[in-house]
């Protein structure tokens, strides 16, 4: 069978093999980056015209792509709603942007560590991704402008809030100074929001799409982590030199989003039912945030360091004494425990030994402790392994 | 900007242009393949499961892939559950299958006219296209066994049942003459299969998939033209050397299909309703075909050629008197008329002028004769001017 060349880099998905381990009932995961179940809105669909029914507009329903572009100018975003093209969840953004921009060998600008996924749908198309070490407060600068000064990058994608799989937010100084450098050398931002609305801690952070003014960009959101994953809608905008690309792209991928999930996600954004739901979704993911946080310190502080995250679905772990933590998944899944290791969150997964992503939002608080105790346990006997 | 090479070969898309014309509620639209609204079923939604909001697996609801395998075997197709993957409409078979074959410079055999979308999704990704002339009755097959000879295709892509454009429904012999060729040759065949169950006149038709012996194969269909093009579900059926690649593009992607257009789709699929259904959308599709048929024969008798057509949404006019259909276009639109032409149908648009893809779904009956007496006075005027 001849397949394609691209086929050669399609991964063997160590995250489809790891969810559908912890997809066991008797396993506490602490790998996925799925919403609570009880935290799932009751929607009602009574009210959908029978038109949804029919064949759709590539761009979207229109009246969905205006409270997109409304709410997005609320967070100063520049935008129209001819900017805004509804997609099938803010993944296929990934996809199309892939398909815009990348032939093999085309560099493309990432934070390392990155969204294991988008990582994935680059290299797909055959990306030569370029890494630039996160800090607490976002990218090293020094890095980023050394990167930029011997990389042509097709684009940077970018995830400054509450960044998958780190959990940092980008300061202020960061964002203007990343705008800044991105004008600089005329590279395209693809900026991912998947996060933003799950914020426990509030501090500025405006887009750093906003913040540019000549660059090209793509903002991308999605309402999978505040309403219902299972609706597959997402939205990208799009700075007007790229938009019509990327329709035309969307039309031959899939010829449009389907037309219930945006009825039901335009009958949610903007409303006050909408903000009364992320108030509580925030409430809580904060409490459970901080039962995770009160475990850790109980099972982890000798074993590793960590920032407390102050929105989005991750811990982000960093053993004290590095060992490679793909080794750790099987003696875990053992004992029922899942987590995502974090090397493949990384361009060379080999040279970044030691992290582990920990999902807060799943877990039963009460079965936290054991989870992690166990989870401890193995690591320790690893480490005593390598040590002996 | 640079982009990649293949947004090069994304066509701008006279279909969209044409299309987004036909919206206004004055133009009398032939271009489209809309269901005819008053055919869209009432559905219902209270009975849906809270836990169709989560995350879902990429291959799509185990039961729906349960119905759909069981829906193929019924047909003659051999297959389990395991080889089903739900997709965001059957445009996205296109995708992926273009994903997993297809390089620049990589040949791939069409029947020549073919879908539109098709051809376009395999060019941007750089497909050769080859094409094997169509007759009445299937494929011209002196030319598929020469084409096979001459070329390596990486797949055939074929519409045997109510092929779009030309509305071909291959016959039994041919159906047997294509497998036994494609086995010969080691040619993989993605047999694509929205129109099946749109028959008006019955006729044996078993999926030329289930007659291969050794060829691999991907069979894709849809509930677009029979439930609801809105809820975005289709369907592809692979063999398992090609299954595990679609999968894991398809989670590429994007994650999953919407869960909510797959349980709606699961609640008719295989039902007593369903098949009541069918067999009202059949009568009243014949109706339109046959009301079509009657108003062809009074305006365009002297005009053109064309078979009657046993199922699907279009007329294929042949003109007698060629000319190129794409010139037609602005002055019916201004007799608010919209029609598709036939030569983007075509690898080689301009070596095939003088066809027009007529759909008889969506004009109602009583504007239909209207419609088609003033394109047929379009056609004439074009043609004496071109005479004179």
């Amino acid at each position: 069978m001849a397949f394609s060349e691209r086929v050669a880099r399609l991964k063997s998905s160590l995250i489809r093999e790891i969810l559908a381990a912890a997809q066991r009932p008797e396993v506490m995961s602490f790998a996925g980056g799925l919403p609570a179940e009880p935290m799932l809105p009751r929607v009602e669909w009574r009210e959908m015209p029978a038109s949804m029914g029919q064949y759709g507009m590539s761009e979207g329903e229109p009246a969905l792509r205006e409270v997109i572009a409304a709410e997005a100018r609320a967070l100063g975003v520049p935008c129209e709603a001819s900017q805004v093209l509804i997609v099938s969840g803010s993944q296929q953004t990934l996809d199309l942007a892939s398909k815009l921009f990348i032939d093999p060998g085309t560099e493309v600008l990432l934070e390392a560590p990155t969204y294991l996924a988008a990582l994935q749908a680059f290299q797909l198309f055959g990306a030569e991704c370029i890494g630039v070490p996160q800090q607490a407060d976002g990218p090293e600068l020094s890095a980023l402008r050394q990167r930029l000064e011997r990389h042509k990058p097709a684009f940077a994608y970018l995830i400054p809030t509450f960044q998958n799989p780190s959990g940092t937010r980008y300061s202020e100084a960061k964002r203007d100074a990343v705008a800044a450098l991105l004008d600089e050398f005329g590279v395209t931002l693809i900026e991912d929001e998947p996060y933003r609305e799950l914020v426990f801690d509030e501090a500025p952070a405006t887009p750093i799409v906003s913040r540019l003014k000549q660059a090209s960009w793509i903002y991308t959101g999605t309402v999978s982590k505040t309403l219902l994953p299972g609706l597959r809608v997402g939205y990208l905008i799009a700075t007007p030199d790229l938009f019509p690309y990327l329709l035309r792209l969307k039309q031959s991928a899939d010829l449009h989003t389907n037309r219930i999930g945006q009825w039901q996600a335009l009958q949610w954004l903007g409303s006050e039912q909408y903000r009364g739901h992320l108030a509580e979704l925030r409430d809580f993911y904060r409490l459970r945030r901080d039962a995770m946080q009160a475990a850790l310190l109980e099972h982890f502080a000798d074993l590793a360091e960590w920032q407390l995250p102050q929105g989005g679905l991750f811990f982000w772990l960093t053993l004290r004494q590095p060992l490679d933590t793909r080794t750790l998944l099987a003696p875990a899944l053992e004992r029922h425990v899942a987590f995502m290791p974090g090397e493949p969150f990384f361009i060379e997964p080999d040279r970044h030994p030691g992290h582990l992503r920990l999902n807060f939002s799943h877990v039963a608080p009460e079965r936290l402790g054991e989870g992690l105790k166990r989870l401890a346990e193995v690591i320790r006997q690893a480490q005593a392994g390598k040590a002996g």
